[in-house]
């Protein structure tokens, strides 16, 4: 869907906003009840507002725990995204190979997820996910470690400090990005003051434009070797276009990688038919892998061939001959060809059991209901906070294809501390970046309208606490 | 221990092997009565020989598994080590905290093990297990990926291709370190035809002398940027001198990096009294956390300072300020400053719950059970086999200073892979490298003296039917 699409789609006949009823707690419970991905929430442990207020939740019997009459309103899947029902089934049953198996369980899995390639399965998923073919894709590390994977790989600037050198990112990339991307250019013995160009937006508070990043993008085409963007902003919550940007770069001899943190799971991708040169993930946010969960990267295609420079390790070599102990490094083509170490079982076999609720909703179905559900919340708080209230501003883009699940809402100085300590009294999980914005991020797989409905409700009464007008 | 004291220890009052009696199954028993670690087999599942034969062990009912009167003989640590009986309950009480807490199990922990700083309680154990201050480790990552992300910190050559800029590595070092190295070679443009020294035994089947790497070194001292070798062989099982080869190198100027993937948690270390400057190991092996588990790092004192080039990530930036999202890059001193990501919780558990019984059990006291295991294998061995049987030989050093639990056989050609199948269907889980050695590594915390009788019989019948003579 592009952007005119997505518009006509959301205040189509699917979900009128526009009704004087849309506001009315029957209307969300008329949504989630033609939502035909309203059964996915029965896969997933909801925190209930009773575990978040017991000091210790886990002394409690497993049947009192995740009551699902009593459940938390957590809209942080931005975050960390919640457990399916199925990952500590699918864990202990690892763990029962590893006890019974030993070793052998790399080769001789009863399960027939052998650890020696339990990437694979995984891999195919994560490649539906992403848009990419199965082989432009790999399982492995984190998102931090990869980012420096790749640059190592497609970042090979002109050292003398004359040529094609700079990379250019956001001037409010999330830190750990900026941090890889600055020690890079050290790396090469070159100077960030030189080689890094940030892109802040044009007024305080907007939004970079395509058009703004195409014009740095002009302004440094001869100079630039590398570009680095984030496909949806962690903080503003919007969502970059890919594609035009990926395109545009490129037709001036840019190299383009993206940091699909916040887009992964999120919003529609289609790496491959976009040409992007590669892209790199976690997987603990939207895609529900667990705290510190194993990431993932894509290379495109074109850059398959195993004569490309990288960061070597055995588990990127030829899967034949990769025991044989031999010193010659033969890079298996593609993504796989980036491995370096053999990975965690653990993590892939939790990241599989999310992967596969994901595989069975389909992106496309899960995008089309984010699309519904973030729209609803925004109309919700414009509808519920008068346009007099100053109380916030939705810092996101109203755009529905320049964002995906989150909103981030900017509080007037001195507030937002309070008022998300006040939801969280209230059994609201949100996420709070400080000074003033706190991210509110429907999940279309367990989220519902009801539950963003009674969000704004609790909104409401958080704030009214806080200022005093309760 | 010295060499020397290692010596008369083994052959001292406590094990007499000139005993005749000392090849009997009595005596090894009476080993095993007298051992003040044997209490940590039950600690760990050791899969039954019923598990090993079973399509689906996984499919019993759990009190059938891991039958404690039917264990199969798993001499196979050197490859994955076994599963600590805590690592279950453990790893659950973190699946159920983030079913119970979502993201806040980040800060709020109703276990006291908060995500955000569950490295902490691991890194100090680890410490202890390789001699180290705890803010010389950090436990992140993989090893393979470690190995780039301290050589990118350490290996900063004279990229002119004149003064300083070799890197010394054993010409059969893993090939994942080899692989690493000559990537990182060419990541800085130059050639490993001219930038990389590769030491092999002066004759086959020779050790790499103390006295040949010194000469290596010495030869090479003028234009070596860096030295890089694996604390135990992981081939021949032999042990390096760490402290006189990394005293000699540092002498000439030279960096020194130690791979101790078969180290850990295996030989006495001493990290930080000998001066290494780093080093990297997993997890998997001697130290238990299951398959592809989180690595460690070790970063001596005099290279804390948060100035020293590295690339750098979020998860190493000062913890006060880490939240913050500024972007100026500010490490922690020493160790933690090379952390990347934010990591994974269920390989940082599943390596707690074996660290603790490594802490419990000390280092010291496994070493000193380790030797007397394995030169009572190395004796059991060497009596069994007579001397004019040439099936196998011993590749691994008899001097226990110089080797760790490990001892590998080589066969004669055609014999290893006969007689490796032959010992797994009796139930004996070893290690086979193609084309001709296994491995064999009794592990003090969960194998005993009894055990490595019982496995030289079955290495007898399995010969015997290979070789025809049962
Ligand atoms: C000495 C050595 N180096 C490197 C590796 C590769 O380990 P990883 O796959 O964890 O990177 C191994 C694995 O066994 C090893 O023994
Ligand atoms: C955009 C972005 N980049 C990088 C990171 C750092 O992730 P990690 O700790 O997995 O390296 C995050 C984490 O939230 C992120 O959102």
């Amino acid at each position: 869907m592009d952007a005119k699409q997505l518009k006509s789609f959301v205040n189509g006949h699917r979900i009128s906003f526009t009704e004087s009823k849309s506001s009315n707690r029957e209307y969300a419970q008329h949504l989630d009840s033609t939502d035909p991905l309203a059964r996915f929430r029965a896969e997933f442990l909801i925190p209930s507002k009773a575990d978040l207020r017991d000091p210790h939740p886990e002394a409690k019997p497993a049947a009192e725990q995740n009551d699902p009459t009593d459940p938390c309103i957590y809209l942080c899947g931005n975050s960390l995204g919640l457990q399916p029902k199925a990952t500590r089934a699918l864990l202990n049953e690892e763990l029962t190979i590893w006890a019974t198996r030993g070793v052998q369980g790399h080769f001789k899995h009863p399960l027939s997820r052998p650890w020696v390639s339990a990437d694979e399965e995984v891999t195919r998923h994560m490649a539906n996910i992403v848009g990419a073919l199965p082989t432009e894709v790999a399982v492995m590390g984190t998102l931090t470690n990869n980012i420096h994977n790749l640059l190592a790989s497609f970042y090979r600037p002109d050292r003398s400090g004359k040529g094609r050198r700079k990379i250019i990112i956001e001037g409010k990339a999330f830190p750990s990005d900026h941090y890889a991307v600055e020690s890079q250019i050290r790396w090469h013995g070159l100077d960030p003051a030189d080689a890094l160009v940030t892109i802040f937006p044009e007024a305080e508070r907007a939004m970079l434009t395509t058009q703004q990043i195409c014009k740095v993008i002009d302004r440094n085409a001869d100079d630039t070797a590398l570009l680095f963007l984030s496909g949806v902003q962690f903080y503003t919550g919007q969502a970059f276009d890919i594609k035009a940007i990926t395109q545009h770069a490129q037709a001036k001899g840019i190299v383009v990688g993206w940091d699909l943190a916040h887009a992964a799971g999120n919003i529609a991708l289609d790496l491959h038919e976009w040409g992007v040169d590669f892209a790199v993930w976690c997987s603990y946010k939207y895609l529900c892998s667990g705290p510190g969960g194993i990431a993932g990267i894509f290379v495109h295609e074109k850059h398959a061939s195993p004569d490309r420079h990288r960061l070597a390790g055995w588990w990127g070599h030829d899967r034949l001959s990769r025991f044989n102990m031999d010193n010659a490094f033969n890079a298996i083509p593609g993504a796989a060809g980036y491995q370096l170490s053999n990975p965690s079982i653990l993590d892939l076999t939790s990241l599989l059991s999310s992967l596969q609720l994901f595989s069975a909703a389909t992106m496309p179905a899960i995008r089309t209901k984010s699309v519904q559900l973030t729209s609803y919340l925004e109309h919700l708080l414009h509808t519920q906070f008068p346009p007099d209230d100053k109380t916030f501003e939705i810092l996101t883009p109203s755009d529905p294809s320049a964002r995906g699940a989150q909103l981030s809402l900017l509080f007037r100085e001195g507030l937002m501390m309070r008022v998300f300590n006040e939801l969280l009294e209230r059994g609201v999980v949100v996420d709070e970046r400080k000074p003033d914005v706190i991210r509110v991020a429907p999940c279309p797989l367990y989220n519902g309208f009801e539950e963003v409905w009674l969000f704004v409700q609790e909104l409401k009464r958080a704030v009214g606490v806080v200022i005093g007008r309760a």
